[in-house]
């Protein structure tokens, strides 16, 4: 198969690569997209440590596997747990301290023709749901995690910091269950996409906001002293963004002020595949470009700069 | 009267400060005693940027008031709120926007003969507590707040970093409650000091406990990377430290393992009274020693020695 590989120093395009074999529980699946993430790109700064295939966005049709899936058109929940410890028994497969993650950690992702994934963690998407759209299941996973998790502040004042792909999604999910939402943006080409989207924009240099809920999206570790500065008392600050580096931050005034800093991940796949299929999350004004595979290297080098879209790979 | 005073540069034992005059709503209280804490060491760092007399953790006889309060033993609740905010009314007076803080910020402390304090936060004290044990409310009001915020781990395995004398009101109040609580200690001291109240120890080195709740006693910028590393997947750390300094911690894990932080400043003082009371909260252990008020300059020198136990100013 042909894919990208990351091996700790460089990312390159690789003709072949020996195709995954199937195991017991798993499917080949064929990518019809794979989408780059912000992780990715941190992936390529040292998160983790990965080395292999990254991506863990995908959606693709099952080539080998069992008879009721092959055929089928699949995206992929990103934990590979191991079923069997307390944590997998308990129902949080997501936090299974010997999983692997798609992608990301000891196992090869989706920027490849051909990903092996457990048949446990593949949904069939619906059909009235295009291949473009349900690449997106992942982030918009990713961001109902975040509603579920900020519900003690449903229906307040929220702020998300980062108009990014990401970002714009958690805007969406927690504008959908009723909070006020304003999003911060660093550029006009954000503020459109905020706008496009009918949710309010605000911009870096506003005043302190005094948000009951602020959503770090930033991928930065600076946005969490932004964050910071726009809680209020009491309040609560969801940190989204997982990156390589240190954060150097005070954090005297989340004590002071009695914050509330919720780390969140991976979200449940089957509330982001009804949004989609209903249409109540609205994906394609985030869709920067698809590329082709083969030009992968230079869709990563893309990926980061400022204002970009998401950026699909196309086998 | 006579008070510490610490200017910004210095601190410094000050024998004619004028007597604070008796305002509209307060009353002044004679201090028995004053408790140095670390949050006065961290002013004396630059902490909140305060000027004037510190103080903040006492017990005295009200002087002037109200007459249902004069000659009462008292302790003081130290957020002056306004009563009339928004925060104030929905019953979040301690973090009125308008407050002041005695000895933190804006209003003058206890490290003095005598000190003026609205007599709405006011307590009188059980005649069956004495001066010595009373002086703690502050900080054992403290340990009841970080409770009051914990509940959803209530009864696992906690762990408490920092064997300072907060954090062994907090080992207490977690363990009263059903917590399986063990303490870090750094020093043979505090080991001691931890098992003498029936709790177990841990060493600093020890392997990542995956508590489910980590509590952030140290006082330290420090305390916090120690933390997350014993901290379980989806656990808690609650964050009681005020810190001068900035933090420089890695939150990825925080991220990844969707771990939830917790700032957490002061608390009510109706059940840390009644702990008192009850003798349900032993003080005593953490006691290190009276001082004059007029040698106070070296105790705030000495009590941020490692393993210093709490050391009370005599007026």
């Amino acid at each position: 198969l042909r894919a990208l590989i990351w091996d700790g120093a460089h990312a390159r395009f690789v003709h072949d690569v020996p195709d995954p074999t199937l195991m017991p529980g798993t499917a080949i699946v064929r990518v019809l997209y794979a989408g780059i993430c912000t992780t990715d790109l941190q992936i390529l700064a040292g998160y983790m440590g990965f080395r292999g295939i990254p991506g863990h966005e995908m959606v693709g049709v099952v080539e080998d596997g069992p008879d009721h899936l092959r055929g089928r058109r699949v995206v992929a929940e990103i934990n590979f747990s191991c079923g069997r410890c307390p944590s997998c028994l308990a129902g949080r497969g997501r936090h299974c301290p010997s999983r692997a993650v798609m992608g990301i950690l000891g196992a090869d992702g989706a920027f490849a023709d051909l990903v092996r994934v457990p048949t446990a963690n593949l949904h069939v998407v619906p059909d009235t749901v295009s291949d473009s759209v349900a690449v997106f299941t992942e982030p918009v996973a990713a961001a109902y995690r975040a509603e579920e998790q900020t519900r003690a502040f449903a229906r307040g004042r929220t702020l998300v910091v980062g108009a990014g792909k990401l970002g714009l999604l958690l805007a969406q999910v927690l504008a959908q269950r009723g909070d006020e939402v304003s999003v911060m943006c660093r550029s006009d080409t954000a503020r459109g996409r905020v706008e496009m989207l009918a949710l309010r924009a605000v911009p870096m240099e506003c005043a302190p906001l005094g948000a009951d809920l602020v959503v770090d999206a930033t991928g930065s570790p600076e946005g969490l002293a932004i964050a910071l500065e726009h809680v209020r008392p009491l309040g609560g600050l969801l940190l989204k963004s997982t990156v390589a580096a240190d954060h150097h931050v005070g954090l005297a005034r989340l004590v002071v002020d009695e914050v509330t800093l919720i780390g969140s991940r991976c979200g449940p796949f089957e509330p982001a595949l009804a949004a989609l299929e209903a249409g109540q999350i609205a994906v394609e004004p985030l869709l920067e470009a698809v590329v082709p595979l083969d030009r992968g290297v230079d869709a990563l080098a893309q990926a980061g700069l400022p204002g970009k879209g998401k950026l699909l790979l196309r086998p």
